[in-house]
């Protein structure tokens, strides 16, 4: 790490070096700006270590195969530099907080030259993971909401490369904000099939087993896999699987997972309760307390720290 | 105008102020790099004078409703800023050249504070069109190819809203590319019907009749509109209609248009040779020649002229 | 009309017969009941006279061809019973009061012998239109909402003949209830086209044009088709066509139409505000001022004359 | 059972009490009438004895939860109220008979006032299961027929609830008839797969491998999960996919299965000659013993012993 | 013509000389017979005389255009050598009988030789028209069913190109036979509309308007676009349009046109009487008489005459 | 054999007897030539031994199932007519050479007499397989594109029967060749995923399992089902599964399998390098070698033995 370096502010990767962070600004012809041309991954930390970043760095870069895109560096430096990061930003954030570390990689700058080779824009940043702001989540279970606008199939762009490009999911998520703001949206496929939301995938629990939708219609989480490994762990049958309203309505148990959600119970789907209504249910529960185990901190008592006393 | 601009270098209007283009970098957490969540529209200068901005903010305006982005001015202010942007840049290009002068609009920088009100970025930006990038075009035709990527329908997101979502496009063009460089992806629907280009839109003539994809299904052109007016002036029948390859490839006639192409002849599609193969078609000749009235200059003597002697 | 009928009470027509409603009750084996398989139709009075019963009736008689039921009376005899339950009923009414007239036929009761011929169910009944519960809708205008359950297309079932299958459009108006018990849903289609709520056709209006989706999608309201007709007639353009979600967010007003509504402003689809947010817009009032010219009554006063004082 | 029900006819649970089934009516107004807005389910009697009336009181809860209506009743009650029917209308049987008991549950009498909670309209009522219109299927096979009107798919109103529109199947039902009075319609889906009939569904059997469509697709029997567990028992292989008129056309054999057909032979489909043409073949004849087994009664005998002699 | 062709028995054009048919064999390597990689086209004598021939050449090469077959003959030529055969073989026919005349063009004989070209076979032949199998048809009507296959949609391959792939019509017209060997299949679409027989176009009429699926799913026939320009000539509203079940079952008549059959009543579709089922209706009846005229001779009556006495 | 056969010539079956292959020609009414209504199969000899030919005609029986052809004559006489053919052509190619035998049965020739019941058409047929233009694929691998045509579903004629309707793979193959003359087009489904190419199927690496298209989507190659049992044999894991573009994209390794190409290996997917670009990949190379050993010669060696020198 360079020493000119300000150790009390963030600093980020920009193509080549890292910088304080208020210095980077992406160019107004950047691809990733102007197309969303670009991809990215990102993973957490649990008391300021990194979460299965090697497994988000392979993701990346399948991402990058997939638009064709090749950043110029390798897996191995992307990880580095990532830490990098992190070991620069962290002991800046107030105490119990965690962040996110992002890797973003755009095609780089249009040009309007002939034969002029564009160089790809690689950065990487972190910030902080918003936890006063869905403490109640953890307590009350989310609400979802299925908005009308379906989920872009994968022949149109491939759901399973993390890009830039989240207006089909943003077009669902102003739906459901509208009449209630603190839902969370989930689309539905053309086949009526629970997809992904923002950032997050979908779990159902009906009779003791762990069911959420096929990895080839959404991005596929790395705690998606980690909660399908954690289950099986734990004995119980898990299913990747078609899901509809149907077995939404009629489901035990549901929650979301993320990178920064982790786990997080589901208390209504389209107004409909699930189960009795009390979160977590028992399946997810367990689950819960698996991940928290992995994880190396109990992520749920960290959450509900941050409730308004 | 400000004095203090720099009279040497191009400006860009930048969230309510004119500077130096140089000076201007996009935040990494602006909404519109992470989610391409952002609109944006594009004439062009013939002589340095803008072509039907009014048109173009009106479609702005319309893509901001679409998104539900509120850019904090209205569309006079918008057109007239624009007009500030013009006539600074355009005393700075070469002569014989024009260019493009865009507005964009994203909701802002993603914000991790519950409550926390984001304001629009709102940019305005001129360069230059490539004219000799292209000049070969309206002496060989362009060579039309259809990929295997169908356009994203309307009911994921529209595709008449000009939005910073273009890696659908992208990847089209990316697979035709790779086998013809020089060849243009027209993208087909779910039907296997014709939409759009990545910025242009496509025309059939067949039997006298000039015949373009229905508006509901592409960005509606204003140079589209544009030629569908010229069409009917000169008596011939217009079409917006379904068109597949059947029709493609029996046709008589066919172009591209777009803000900076104007009217461009297409030579193949598919490889399949449109009519004898030579361009531009007596038709399309017609309304090539119309445009350039309607434009006030000859738009592809202009194009021409840059092709190396 | 029978003398043996209490001129105190409702009575209906039902199979051949007028009654007083309270004797008249379905089998519990009829298969309008056990599979919804029957058809109906609904004409509403203004100031107790019928409104296009004849249009209904003939409506109706289409729906009966589509299902291939013979109701074993022919269409003119079908409007006398209507007639005579009106005219024993609207009496009974409160000053101030109108009420839909209906007729129902079912396939007749599910017969388990072998070569037993099932007579078909004939009903025609009366009934009050809630003026009150509605009432605050032509002040404030409907909210509408369109659920992510999409309407049944046309080569299941037909929309276009009324009968008894209404989960469809049911499970839709529950999705939408649970986050807002007051909006109104209107479903989109598969392709993302508005389609129709409950009973009730949605119309456009941008730039001057009325707007409507295809008659071959939806039930076409006898209402809906005289809407068509006053625009017409008001030298409005009309339009009957694809209508998505771009155009309803950038449309300039909207309303929904229904035997029972004649026409109703919308103020929201999806919480997008329509034009300003003010109801009616000044096309909407026109049409509705030419509505209550044709009705011969004031609609409009009549459901504001219910709002509480 | 209170006394005062007459024992020489029979009886319907409704809205609470056992009644004589002839004082039951249904409301003109009750949704499950005008808008087929109910759910049932239907379990028959070997010997009087009722067949896994638990896992059809279940599936009934499922139909109940996805359609959001709330009985009023635990599944407990529903199934002792079962039974006080069965009990008393099962002597009033011919000897050699059989019967079904139905549970139907509609949504309640449609209100128009505002606030007017409308209360669940609960019945329970059985009859006789038509032997000898069907004992010759037993002897020829039943000959199916895929009509051209497709299955409606879950994402409009889900298969898996037992509700009370059967219109889309009644539709493909009249067009089989026309052509054929005695074949059977078994629907295909969008994909062209086999979905159902009207209460049946279908199972092909190829190079030993008893297969039927995915349960996400249709109701799924209780018989037909039945069929599968003895298929398991006998060591047959058994799969639950996409099966298509290749696979109908290209089949060893096929049958039916409902609640009151149990397994039931196809000779044809689409009048192609299911294997031999000989039916029952090997594996359906084995499936049947083992169902009979299982009833505890030949069920094959009691349809053939109804055979004009 | 040559002097050495036999006068007493049928020639035919093949690969660019007249021959006795019976001397004509096709390559069992061609790709017409391997592949179904061929197009035709076929127009019907009046008395000896071709209908419409140059419209029937027009078509054909629009087909060529589409497989991108080359014929290596203009259109005029393959005009003459088709006169050729008919004036050939016109007389060897009996009295009061007429042929069609038939141009099949493969893309020639598969060659597995790198670099090897291809030359397209030609073929040109004429053959009896069967009026006696038809006759009856004339005076009873066309029983029309909708088999379960759907018609091959355009994106796939274009059923406006007439050409040698006929087997999803022909799996269509096996499901039809099967129940009822008479009676005519005509395919719906994915979209559940009317598309075409096997060789055959469907017209509706409906309250005076004489309507027809779009010309963009169907191969255009050359009598269907007569039909439409007889109607206007006689005043008649003529609609091309997407035609479903609803409006089959409500129509008021129906008929089926053809190079062969011209036109032809309908007396029912799946078995539902059209109309009241006396055939032909006025409005048919008008339109026949009217061909009759065009063609100048009573084509009804030719076929009539051949009805067993 | 009959004594009177050519001994220097090839011969062919055809209709029940064996002939000089030169005196066989097709009908011009042969069902199979006019519209593509004919099935056939293809095996190929390694050393003038046939492969899997009982496989094959099985196969050849199921395709003539689907198409309601009843052959005439049984499977094993198919098998043993087959094997003359090979026994007496083979000895007539050159040394190192090795043919296909196919067997083709069409409906048999149109008949336009009442009744007149048609008999199929057989043949059975040899030919060289064309080493030499191929043998540079297992040196460079093949260059794979995906048309913008996509594959006709199963629902409208199945690709699981191979007949003589190629137009739709021909299509795609023909816009392949027109920008790349040798590349092979493996076609998408509605879907987006991979299916098959015209005689091909396609198989991806990734990570260590060998995946192909569900056989419901393709004709299941022999070839294809004995490389999925060959990998078995390996220990490696293998999967029938939708694959995509993104899988195509990021897969390690991809091969072409078919009757005469046994295994090859591909190099790029629209231009997309597969791996690191070098083929065969390591898995490729261990399932090639094992199908060699199966097929009792080294049949690369045979391919590469015919590169130019």
């Amino acid at each position: 790490m360079p020493d000119n370096l300000p150790s009390q502010e963030n600093i980020a990767f920009f193509n080549g070096q890292l910088l304080p962070e208020r210095d980077v600004g992406i160019s107004i012809r950047d691809r990733g700006f102007i197309y969303g041309d670009a991809v990215f991954d990102a993973t957490r930390t649990f008391n300021g270590q990194t979460f299965k970043l090697r497994e988000h760095v392979e993701r990346l870069y399948n991402s990058l195969r997939y638009l064709r895109i090749d950043p110029g560096i390798d897996p191995a430096k992307m990880e580095r530099w990532s830490l990098e990061v992190v070991n620069h930003n962290y002991p800046l954030l107030p105490p119990g907080q965690d962040m996110w570390v992002m890797q973003r990689i755009s095609r780089g700058v249009e040009s309007s030259e002939p034969g002029a080779e564009s160089r790809p824009t690689v950065l990487i940043e972190s910030h902080a993971i918003p936890f006063a702001r869905r403490a109640s989540l953890y307590r009350d279970g989310i609400r979802v909401v299925t908005p009308s606008v379906p989920r872009i199939p994968p022949r149109f762009v491939s759901p399973r490369a993390k890009t830039h490009n989240y207006l089909n999911l943003i077009m669902g998520e102003l739906e459901v904000h509208e009449t209630d703001p603190d839902a969370w949206a989930v689309l539905l496929d053309e086949s009526g099939n629970l997809t992904e939301g923002k950032g997050s995938n979908i779990f159902l629990v009906k009779d003791g087993t762990v069911a959420t939708p096929q990895g080839r219609f959404v991005l596929e989480g790395i705690t998606r896999s980690a909660v399908l490994d954690l289950a099986s762990g734990l004995s119980l049958p898990v299913a990747e699987e078609d899901l509809d309203l149907f077995d939404a309505y009629t489901a035990d148990e549901a929650f979301l997972t993320s990178t920064s959600l982790c786990i997080c119970p589901i208390s209504s789907i389209n107004g409909a309760r699930i189960g009795d209504g009390k979160v977590p249910g028992p399946v997810t529960n367990q689950l819960m307390a698996a991940f928290s185990d992995m994880a190396g901190m109990d992520y749920v008592n960290q959450y509900l720290s941050h409730l308004p006393s």
